[in-house]
């Protein structure tokens, strides 16, 4: 069954606001197995609205639309669902009569355009709104010989939502087809979107039934596998069957099988190792600290660090040697190495994690570019140091290397 | 002119993500004259994309679709395009060879399924991509008898941004109608969005040709300014009319009257009283000295600073006396002063921040509850100290907290 949300209001169509309703219905839709095949968002114009909602009852068995229920000139739902599927609009007297008791409870007269709202579409059933005044509208109904769905629900999420929940989840529980669905979220660190789908595309692509989304973003990738089955168990079998395809697969590049983020994982091998960290930044300037510190409890594991910005800070706050930046520069490998022990040292943490690099856009040289950054993890075992030449503006640089850097804290503990 | 913005990409279905490029799109769509009519979102299945496009282009002059330009076997827009419009797709030698170029570059081989980023609609002029390897595309074409425009942007906000402004906004402001819009951006510290509301809206509500939007975030109010007029000078001397009144207004609230960031602009403060500065952050975890490092240059003014989320680090990376923090608490006024006296002494800054306080979701009691977080700053001239309830999850009192601190910094420069 596919279904098809379209949310109605000039003020989604600016810069300003976006439709959120649609998530949280998203999510119970697809609970029941009903796909969202699309989403449209549209202004207060009759015109645009009725070519929405015949665009959509031409692609989709389920139409839920959100707003333009309310007693204003530009709320026009009822009205462009009536046009599109040529049904009249009738006043519903009872529900006039709930309008007034409503409005007198507020001390004050019904303003006469406050009555639309209890226009009701031919053959719809009312569906109360137990937060507001304008009630949604339920209609199973016939559109060139195919039976839909159409749901008529108010525009603000606290009306929308448990209206959803109350009156139409039951109603559309009745209707869908028994089907579950199963979702699993595997993710990767530090491996090019293009190597993980050329190593994973000829797995997945044998799963018809599983479908397969892959997100990349600097330096992680997100796997998200969904599949529906008449069956939950059914579902999950077959995601879990292809998880573990992928998992091996992915090897150790892969650092999470449900969803967690990768400043998560740091976290809880930190706490099964009963292992601390600490941390000196320099190019990422707080930003490895600031995901860390994101994660409730993180304080557990997570001692702090310097930001050591200036050479001087390098020096007095991480304790890298004078003559090591002299000697080296401060972007090198061996001024990483010395950030990492020197925080190690001062903080008594187990691991000491340190960056150097050139975020850019400005201070590169030819022998040390923009995007060069060198890494250093250190723990009783001895000091790693990884280089690494990062590519894309500023912001681009400092997320990569924070992937990086806490990607060697998990390589160590792993 | 009418528009429509197509978001493709199957995470934009789930209940876990949303387009947001078509925010930026439709802000700079709306700067030439160009409304955004219709917004669809669509997963990577081809028949839903064909769908969707033949849609748009039945009711729109303008169609941008963003994503589904990548290499994987799911980027489908270049196929689904060609198939509406019967066109054919020829792979481009040059765009291949450019592609093999910036893969060599990360020193791997290509996988050959990269390639098809290389394909080229007949007709369509290629739109270079400064930040990843799918370019761009830009079709003007005839369609049932109509122009229409349609271009192809990738889904990245990283690359679609930077493409939409540097390779579509001029061609689009050849054939747009000629308009002349006016834009200011205003910005405040730490004012609550109802008290600046009702400051300011007996004012702005008068310039009802200016279209002013009030946004706010975690202490941070953005008021933008729009006017359309037929000249330039027109719109911008009613913007600029109506920003001075709500900058008398807002007093020393008001931190920015072009659009800068508040760490912009404390970096901007530093810069011209040639003052540094260094922060001790405890709850923030590192987002103080992650926002300020953001600002590319900050090194010139910002030291750096420590991330003392352990009582221990606070003692031996920031100097706060072992003696305070058992008789005070770490969530104190007097750890906060020792917090900045200990940074400012140990860096040679001019200026010390710290930070410290309570972010939760545990750890609060009843005297002192999550959200207290105590904050202070100092210079040659002393020692200020100010005290905040913070409300919100985790992460927003984070941000708060943030932004509070900056604020201080940028009230004791001023």
């Amino acid at each position: 069954m596919k279904s098809e949300i379209i949310a109605i209001g000039s003020e989604m169509l600016t810069p300003f606001r976006q439709d959120t309703n649609s998530l949280a219905v998203t999510e119970k839709l697809n609970g029941l197995g009903i796909t969202v095949a699309f989403k449209t968002i549209v202004g207060d114009r009759r015109k645009d609205l009725v070519n929405a909602i015949r665009t959509a009852l031409g692609r989709v068995d389920v139409l839920i639309i959100t707003g333009g229920l309310g007693p204003t000139e530009d709320d026009l739902t009822r009205e462009a669902v009536a046009e599109t599927l040529n049904l009249t609009l009738r006043r519903d007297a009872t529900l006039v009569a709930a309008l007034h008791v409503r409005v007198a409870s507020w001390r004050m007269p019904m303003p006469p355009n406050n009555q639309k709202q209890a226009d009701l579409l031919e053959g719809a059933t009312v569906l109360p709104n137990a937060h507001g005044s304008a009630p949604g509208q339920w209609l199973d109904t016939i559109y060139e010989g195919y039976r839909k769905l159409i749901v008529l629900l108010p525009g603000p999420p606290r009306e929308c939502i448990p209206m959803f929940d109350d009156e139409c989840l039951p109603r559309l529980r009745e209707v869908a087809p028994p089907r579950a669905i199963a979702v699993r979220t595997l993710k990767a660190a530090m491996i090019p979107e293009s190597q993980a789908d050329s190593l994973l595309a000829p797995i997945y692509t044998t799963y018809t039934d599983v479908e397969t989304t892959i997100l990349a973003h600097t330096g992680d990738i997100q796997l998200t596998l969904q599949c529906a089955k008449p069956t939950a168990e059914a579902a999950q079998a077959r995601v879990d069957e292809l998880a573990s395809k992928i998992e091996e697969t992915l090897g150790d590049y892969l650092y999470s099988s449900q969803d967690e983020s990768l400043e998560q994982i740091v976290l809880y091998y930190l706490g099964l190792k009963q292992a601390t960290l600490a941390v000196a930044e320099s190019c990422t300037g707080g930003m490895i600290s600031e995901r860390l510190t994101s994660v409730p409890g993180a304080s557990r594991s997570f001692l702090g660090g310097a930001i050591v910005y200036s050479n001087e800070l390098k020096n007095s706050l991480a304790g890298v040697p004078a003559e090591t930046l002299t000697l080296y520069g401060a972007v090198s490998p061996e001024v990483a190495k010395a950030l990492a022990e020197g925080i190690r040292r001062r903080t008594g943490a187990a691991l000491g994690l340190g960056v150097t690099g050139i975020a850019g856009p400005t201070g590169g040289t030819e022998s040390k570019p923009v995007g060069l950054v060198h890494f250093a993890i250190c723990d009783a075992q001895g000091t790693e140091a990884v280089e690494r030449t990062l590519h894309g503006d500023r912001q681009c640089i400092r997320e990569w290397a924070s992937q990086q850097a806490l990607d060697m804290v998990r390589r160590r503990l792993m």
